[in-house]
């Protein structure tokens, strides 16, 4: 007879981003530049804005995907935080009062608030930069340096202008000019899309996926990127304040072109859903492997915070 | 009868600068991101900064060290422009109002006086990403993959916490509490010296030369950096302000400490001739063919702009 062992997905689930949050968290203590070789103010200032209770989303996925793809999760935990450090970055230039002007982020002061605009910006310039330290570091990697530096070039290409920057800008100007769908979809794409995307096939990349596996990835970690940032706009609107760590309606109040205010609430939420459908079809090609990278997708729609 | 051909070393070193800027000019409009997959606003923001007359003195001391060490040019030369893409990207964050707050650079307005802060920030930060992107591409690079490994390893470090963002920020905190000599040395040596170091290593890596010539490279390296950053300071106090681009006397009216403040102008310049025989000292290992390097050094001690 056979024994069916019933697991309950949410608390799998659960139990895994737990497990994967704690080893990104350990590295990161470990891999961030140690504190005798660093002015204390700009120690203190990084290690806050790292340590202020992200949910290690990047890293996260970057390990589900080198786990899906069957390689060696050990030596993928430098690339998995040199992700988190590069979003850190981003976190902390975004809310400087020449951009967004921020002062609270995950429910505490934002960077500048606490250490003053010049160190905030040499904090994100410092994980910008220790993030490219961490990806070219040789000690106990054991993938080769020339999957290393297609890691590199992958992170790279979407933290830059292609990516991430471009996004940022795009959306900063976008305060002037009310964009369409189609503009919102480009600054979503490079802003949140791209880096997750990069998360993904790194993964792979370290695993030595072939291409059809890359492809798969990269379509899924578009669309969770995608809906990753619609699902940020619903909570903006709906959400839980004290969940979300941060005011809800702010996007109202700023006047800020969101999927729900371009498109209705509804047809925000059907955008969402369509794009977690698209990612979960797109890992059809892994075995159980992929259960996690299919399980964060739904993770990503049905989050409260 | 032996011929000898007198070559004048100025004229020399003026033609062999002038050759290596083109060099480097002509690659930097090849290698920045295309304009039709780039934010109007933030192309014109990188190409203004970029283009703003620099000396590009860090590229070619990295393409000097490559020949000086046997390597091969073209393979360099995006390495060299990481550099100035580095470069550059400091300059601009370094002259921002939460910053140095300067409204001019090289005798043209800062960029953020032009393009606003927003931008200006996302111009630097594109500009740091756009490097790593440069020094992890594949194209026509004929140098190991695990040697490009090492020079991003090598200028990551060099422009991260341990050198010119620590530089930076002891620098930024140096104008509350007056720092001594020690302390002086110290942010010179990461403010400057550490991304000079490391384009001569990475000149030096790129070629495979053996430790002793990195060695001696990195004294060189060091200071020239250093002797860079005095002769600095000695300009702003004698220098024209026609070729220096910028105010005279501006370190003294900010009150801000630099070597001729804290030592007097005799010392400082003593310092200064002190840097460049250690420097020139450093490469009596070499053949002839680092003649360029060695010319670059005393052009450091005698440059009026």
């Amino acid at each position: 007879m056979e024994t069916k062992v019933i697991v309950n997905k949410d608390s799998f689930l659960e139990a895994y981003l737990q497990d994967r949050r704690k080893i990104v968290e350990e590295a990161l203590h470990w891999y961030l530049p140690a504190e005798n070789n660093t002015p204390p103010e700009i120690y203190k200032a990084v290690h806050y804005s790292v340590f202020a209770g992200g949910k290690r989303i990047r890293p996260i996925l970057c390990l589900a995907a080198v786990e899906a793809t069957g390689g060696d999760l050990a030596s993928a935990t430098p690339v998995a935080c040199a992700l988190e450090l590069i979003h850190t970055y981003s976190l902390i230039h975004d809310d400087l009062p020449a951009m967004d002007n921020d002062d609270f982020r995950r429910g505490k002061p934002t960077n500048h608030k606490i250490f003053g605009e010049n160190i905030a910006i040499l904090a994100g310039d410092a994980l910008l930069t220790e993030a490219f330290v961490l990806l070219s570091r040789t000690e106990k990697i054991k993938f080769s340096a020339e999957k290393r530096l297609a890691v590199i070039q992958e992170i790279a290409q979407a933290a830059g202008i292609a990516g991430m920057i471009g996004g940022q800008t795009m959306d900063v100007l976008a305060e002037k000019s009310k964009p369409d769908a189609d503009v919102l979809y480009e600054i979503h794409r490079r802003k949140t899309g791209a880096l997750i995307t990069a998360a993904v096939k790194s993964g792979a990349i370290i695993s030595g996926a072939r291409e059809n596996k890359l492809q798969a990835l990269t379509t899924y970690g578009l669309n969770v990127g995608l809906a990753f940032q619609i699902a940020d706009d619903i909570l903006n609107v709906e959400g839980d304040r004290e969940l979300m760590g941060k005011g809800t309606g702010s996007d109202a109040a700023l006047g800020k072109v969101t999927y729900p205010s371009l498109m209705g609430m509804d047809q925000a939420k059907e955008k969402l859903r369509q794009h977690i459908d698209t990612a979960i079809d797109s890992l059809s090609i892994f075995d159980k492997r992929a259960l996690p990278l299919r399980l964060i997708a739904g993770y990503v729609m049905e989050r409260k915070g």
